[in-house]
């Protein structure tokens, strides 16, 4: 069987790259198209992109040519790593062209009929589809991650949501590359913190929410639990670090948290996507764990990793917990989304060929 | 005048060195004797200690023999900068034999009798010596500051105290220099974050209410506000950022909690000592301020620098705080307590030595 | 008697920013006029400059309106940290009006008549301000400093320029504040050595030997050491560090180096400039000193520390060296290259006013 | 077939740590015995160990029980990460019992019967073992790699000795774990670099000519090439960077070097060990390259990186090159070494097995 072809939009900057890495060796997909800014366009890859991640960026995709934002695309699966703001038009007519956009930008997150993705936790949600299609009369479809710092948070709670979840305090400890390139400067990261990550604290409460609450009908009701968030940029390269306090109506132990917690697994469906970690949650029992360099390549990045449950005098427990934020946190999520929606049949190769070909 | 000779105990070690460079050209105190393990003593402090602040010790300090921790003192004044273990004797010996002990260490600081003191929050909290002397039969006295970590809390939290503080959660992010040198090693802190601090959080929770609380009698009545810390090394040098969430009963105004900061300053007694910061706190309006690199050294590093106050959907309030962990979180505050004690006549200097002498 | 009025073109920039810290107070100068890009231009500098030093610009500046880069200028006196390109028009038109500039930006620093100043080295060198006013019918002058890493090998070696320098080897080790701000990105400085600077190995290849060179009639003769240099960026904030092999002709002993280096002083007219350091150089006797963090404030950040002489098999002698690379590697040396001119006279005042006036 | 079974001595520090991560899954060997300090000796190593790479221990390893150093061993091959002292007595020991030891220690490397091997640089030197077992009577063997920062120049130069090496000047920017754990404190390299690793220029200087010498009889002459080294140690976690300068008698071009370093390839012997990378040397094209972050898991870490040859007006070119340090430069090299020890018959396993079972 030949690989379906995937787009990648935004394919130089610091997320494109991480797309195109997780995608090298992929069994399903195989990157076709890769689009880039005004700047890039026409340029090979290798002229184009400064590649920022680990080695060197795959051969087979250095010679290729990057497309302009506007270019008509083949592929039927685009994966979008676009800033804001051109991702607020250009995903939407994507989508409308028939093609299926799995997009780690913030433009269409918190819209009512896009799902926003997190396999493990919501895989229902992508019933939203239908009434994204019926709606906006779209073939194709689109669908979202969330912000990377809203993860780990999501991902150490979801289990917990039978208990009753009724408050959540999160403070970050973020990477740079969640700003991505160039990002951060290093004089504001040598020897210091930043107290401060634009949008993400009011981005990470709403999407949560989202990403925790239950599909009724044609759109989601966003999980009750209150949720505050503080973030802070630290000097660490990959890596999001989380604070969490909470409150769980039901009260239960220590330990049944945590067993929770290392038994919970996808269910079977998800568990079988090439991208999907077979533990979607580690508990570490080291007193001083997780740690960003240490813990965040777990699970090749797709696992979150937990530490430190422990009680509070103000929420009732707290604990540590940490993801890869451009492989889980972003890149790695829009593709398990991705394959999700293959799994699910959303991805009718053969009839999206057809139609983006006569499109 | 001559100045009042002081003794330094743990003289080589990092919160040792920072005494040292704190007190070069006081006005009131003069370096006079140095007390060291017996690793240390009999060598010079040139020989003995490592210097690991910036520069190197002062040449008037360089060639001063180190005394082993049993010496027999005839400074007066005495800072301790010892580890918790001998300090656990050591200190209240110094005391009995008729020395002021202003201490750094853990070990007595939460005995019922010893005053924990932050002059400008609670400067009466040295009538406590006179409990103290009465029950211990010293002559001299002992008075610790709280650990580096609170600081900053309870800096932050003094003046509102009038509103009613109900419920404060810390989450930190505490620099290299408050674990000592060597401390933490590099491996543990180069693009990494360690999401523990050894027993800071139980001293949080503790410290921060006896300073906060009221004298009663002979003793101190803890505040009673429920504080709950989770403690993070990262990456830095100096200076201890805490993320600050709190309930205030009386809900004042996010305007007038800044004005309380911004106008608040140290009774008369306390803003003469020659350690005070003109400003004890101040209050950073852009939006991605304090920062360790850059607010550190705010008032000589005994300012705190607070920002990013905002509404909490949780607490009511959230915000940023930030103190220098060796100045105003170790050595300049043992100094300004015992400049306190100075100048409320504690420190009879002529009777003293005369004891001291004697003993 | 009122001090001279300044001007500092690029006032936002990195090196800006230093030059108005170190401006603060100065004895003869006062910053008088901002100038900055058009973005910033008509802005206060509150709003228009993002501070990226410790704490925060003086009150004094922050009110002061930002002028365009074309504006014509009162101040006799013009600090210039221009970027290359506005700097190869804007400075000699200054110049020209009769303004004096002392500039640290690159663009003519290899010009035949622009002394390449570092005043304890090659005072004489002023003199090429003749062939220049005389060639360039400027009622101003132009003077300029050297690329920062080019200062801690300059100064190291201009003591033993009369023991025949040959040869020299240099490996810098770069902070991050030399490529200013933003510069270099986070993502590339954590956990990480960037071997490559882009053009400062030629700077400092021909600066080195402008600076070091005779002066003979109307130009410099270069010095004739052979020099070759490899520049590396590190995780830094502030000081360049240089590896240095050298050969000399008449093979001191490493004694005599290190007594040359301690006994080097200013001659008596740069020594008693306000920005002159008592200490040129100091040498470390610390096998592992000097190092950037601890020893670039030296001598107020205008001292280069020296340590490690020691035999090289190769060249004869290798030590190390440092310098505060926005102190005496821009904005202080500037500043002391001009502190030079008014004690020499070139800046007559009350001459100059009027030609500014008039012009 | 069955594993050959391995001990490891010092199995709990930095270098001991990584032999076991890297025989995790090893084609011929299997770790058997895990050798500690007195103080792990009896724990399981999951209590004795801190384990400080990424993720945790393998399964297999963490209840395995560490024995103390003076055990006798069953396995046939031994892998010393033991600090120099210890290593200095028991080590001999052990290979008079009839083990092969493979040691990264630095105690008998420049001893001259015991081969200092880098299997694609100098494979023959293997024969040393024949004068060594004559000589010492030993019925095992003792072969050592050389210290980390050697690597990179060492076979960055061997494919070039046909040109006629004659002058190396070496400056190293050298990562925290070449220091091992704790190793260098964090205080000591936040916004720091240390100008001086203990004795490691001295090291790099001697062993590098033994490594790049000809088998001559019974002993290695040492390559003519002189050689300084000035290292230092930087803000790195793992990769060596050094910056190369060089004089080749024969001069070729820039182009025919780099072509030289791209083909080179081990003989095929040593290509086809387990541990030996497909590409020993890889050069980069791009400015900035290579970087230890980046590129320092070349090759599964066994690969070196060069980049930036150019001219060098002093020595005739010169280079930056780059090697994991503890992969390559210590435990991967010693397995790779202890592979070609396999495949050239020296581990005969069968009788190794009865003679340390007698001895």
């Amino acid at each position: 069987m030949s690989k379906i072809e995937v787009a990648i939009l935004g394919a130089t900057g610091a997320v494109g790259q991480r797309f195109i890495q997780l995608l090298e060796g992929h069994p399903w997909f195989e990157v076709s198209e890769l689009v880039g800014s005004d700047r890039s366009a026409g340029k090979t890859y290798g002229e184009a992109a400064r590649w920022t991640l680990d080695g060197a960026p795959p051969s087979s995709i250095r010679g290729k040519r990057v497309l302009p934002l506007d270019a008509e695309l083949e592929s039927p699966l685009v994966f979008s790593a676009l800033p804001k703001e051109p991702a607020i038009e250009r995903e939407p007519e994507l989508a409308a062209a028939g093609h299926i956009v799995s997009t780690n930008a913030s433009a269409h997150r918190m819209a009512d009929d896009v799902p926003l993705l997190l396999p493990e936790v919501n895989a229902d949600h992508i019933a939203l589809i239908e009434a994204q299609r019926r709606k906006r009369r779209w073939s194709g479809a689109l669908i979202a991650n969330s912000n990377c710092t809203a993860m780990p948070v999501v991902m150490s709670l979801a289990p917990l949501r039978r208990y009753g979840i009724e408050k959540v305090n999160v403070v970050s400890m973020q990477a740079a590359s969640g700003a991505g390139y160039p990002g951060v400067p290093s004089l504001d990261l040598i020897d210091n913190v930043i107290p401060y990550v634009p949008s993400d604290e009011e981005k990470l409460e709403a999407e949560s929410g989202k990403m925790l609450g239950a599909l009724l009908g044609d759109s989601v009701q966003p999980h009750p639990a209150v949720l505050s968030a503080s973030c802070n940029r630290v000097p660490v390269v990959d890596g999001h670090t989380v604070i969490v306090s909470m409150t769980l109506r039901e009260q239960p132990s220590i330990e049944q948290i945590i067993e929770d917690w290392v038994n919970w697994r996808a269910n079977d469906d998800v568990a079988a996507l090439p991208s999907a970690p077979e533990h979607p949650l580690f508990y570490l029992t080291e007193i001083d764990r997780p740690q960003p360099r240490r813990d965040r390549a777990a699970g090749n990045g797709m696992s979150t990793s937990i530490g430190r449950l422990r009680p509070c005098p103000l929420f009732g427990y707290k604990f540590v917990a940490l993801s890869h934020n451009t492989i889980r946190g972003a890149a790695g999520c829009a593709i398990l989304n991705a394959e999700l929606l293959v799994a699910k049949g959303f991805l009718d190769v053969a009839r999206l060929r057809d139609e983006v070909t006569l499109a």
